[in-house]
């Protein structure tokens, strides 16, 4: 049975009002009133304005966002890899056989030079036991288990408070007007979708990252998806177009990346027909998170800035558009 | 700029008399008033009941339902093999080698004989050069052109309107109580986002199904995403709880569909924590639609239809519990 209740009553009276009070509040409080914060504005209120010859309708409001060092920082090195490093020694009472084998060994024993010599091929197996060979469910929990009592070597926070305080008034501002909002990450997809729900309001179905080969077992009725070692989808580079394409099946209208890794998402939503928003975050606060850009090797931004240039792209500049970084600050 | 508007008040008063208004109208008008109209009303208004025990938040309220069989019909055939062998005729002028080659000769001389000796491998031809090696936009203009002028043999009516009135009143009954409707089908994902969002409401980030992998193109500043001959994910048995738990990330809690091919979906939906609803169709009506089961090659309904006797799910008796099955009945 269905009843309107006082309750409900309220809550309608809210909706009626929201509108109203999402223009008496200041939009977007912690961006400068620079030309970053005035061009995301001048682009939401002209798309979403009824009778504009830029209107998007709302289904067709599909906005993406990667993570790592968009939403959240990225340094000293992808949170990820930290969770990854830290399963290791959880992990490592029950493979006594690591205390002498690499990459293990390196982890291990801290001995960051021996884990650099590793490689690719070393950072793919320390991946390879932490994120696979077991349920979903079983992944979720280790990952949730982490975040609760981990904290981030420079800030001493946990990690899901390094988030970027300007990212989540934004991701707010345009679900305000009626946006759906994605993640489209290389990171792995069950490590987002285990917080992205409670720290951005993204919920699971949209959040795509990179994915292994998951496979469905049936044991006398007890049913799993084991994560197998199989990587189905390496969501980085033209990845990310590549699965906006599979799983959104529509060109979204406005992206924000970081990184070269976010270069293809980026033209190809600055390649849409009608009005799009193209925005990157340029790491240039040194003093309150990191300063980095061509030459790093986390979130490398080198060639997506020359192209932000050439093609009049949004460029966020941390240390002068944004008033504050983290939700603590 | 944002105001409230006469629209915007006459809205809300809308939403506000929605829940009563739901409740005035006859709900599922097309269903009988059996056993599966009331196990999905007590079901809907069991979880959707603020304080009830079996309560499901919004977020949760995730519902799939397989395409083929279960929203349209399938017979005589799978209506994408249908558009397939059209499009073999629509693209013969350009490939003059198909007059003599199988298994494109047997389909430009309607010669079914021959058609089913090349089986599973012509089909597969087939579907690779009507499916395959253009822009995701090219296959997506060349699914609605056909849909604009096919026409089904049976009805003589557009394909689309081939769909079940019961289960689009079912759609929107979901909708109404805050449920996330996907679609989790065999059928190929481009084919059907091209009309799914028209005709059932769903939009393309919704829709998920067999997909060949996409592949990103530059050529000189312009984009698209190519559809290569590469199956990266067949959507059927097993492939849809992988494709629910790689795509949605959470479990479902009511799950439709009407063959073996959803059985995996429909185990991994009973077996969620709280309450969930597993529901079949079932092609009982050979008068006003098809009757077939247990030795069809289409829609085999065998191994699900024993899981939902003794699992006691709900089974839908297209004879006894719709009285309508078309929107043009």
């Amino acid at each position: 049975m269905i009843t309107v209740t006082r309750k409900s009553v309220l809550f309608v009276w809210l909706l009626l009002c929201m509108p109203l009070l999402v223009q008496a509040a200041e939009q977007l409080p912690s961006w400068q009133d620079t030309g970053p914060r005035q061009a995301l504005v001048q682009f939401v209120e002209n798309v979403t304005l009824d009778g504009s010859p830029d209107f998007i309708p709302v289904p067709a409001r599909i906005a993406v966002f990667d993570n790592d060092g968009t939403l959240w920082s990225e340094q000293p090195m992808y949170f990820q890899v930290l969770f990854a490093l830290d399963e290791v020694k959880r992990l490592a009472p029950q493979h006594p056989d690591w205390q002498t084998t690499q990459p293990f060994k390196a982890v291990l024993e801290n001995d960051h030079k021996a884990l650099a010599a590793t490689g690719m091929d070393g950072m793919n197996r320390i991946i390879g036991v932490t994120h696979t060979g077991m349920s979903g469910a079983a992944f979720t929990d280790s990952v949730k288990a982490w975040l609760a009592k981990a904290r981030h070597p420079k800030s001493g926070r946990p990690y899901t408070e390094m988030v970027y305080q300007p990212m989540l008034e934004l991701l707010d501002y345009l679900r305000a007007h009626q946006f759906k909002v994605f993640i489209v990450s290389g990171g792995e997809v069950g490590f987002m979708r285990a917080w992205a729900e409670e720290v951005y309001g993204i919920p699971p179905e949209q959040v795509i990252g990179s994915r292994f080969v998951g496979q469905f077992r049936n044991s006398n009725g007890q049913l799993q998806i084991l994560r197998t070692a199989h990587l189905e989808h390496n969501d980085d580079g033209p990845g990310k177009p590549e699965s906006i394409d599979a799983l959104i099946g529509r060109r979204p209208v406005l992206a924000f990346g970081n990184s070269d890794g976010d270069l293809q998402m980026l033209q190809w939503t600055a390649a849409a027909k009608g009005k799009s928003f193209v925005g990157l975050v340029h790491h240039t606060d040194g003093k309150r998170e990191w300063a980095y850009d061509r030459t790093s090797d986390i979130g490398r931004l080198d060639k997506a800035l020359d192209a932000a240039t050439a093609n009049h792209w949004t460029v966020v500049d941390m240390a002068a558009d944004w008033k504050r970084i983290y939700p603590f600050d």
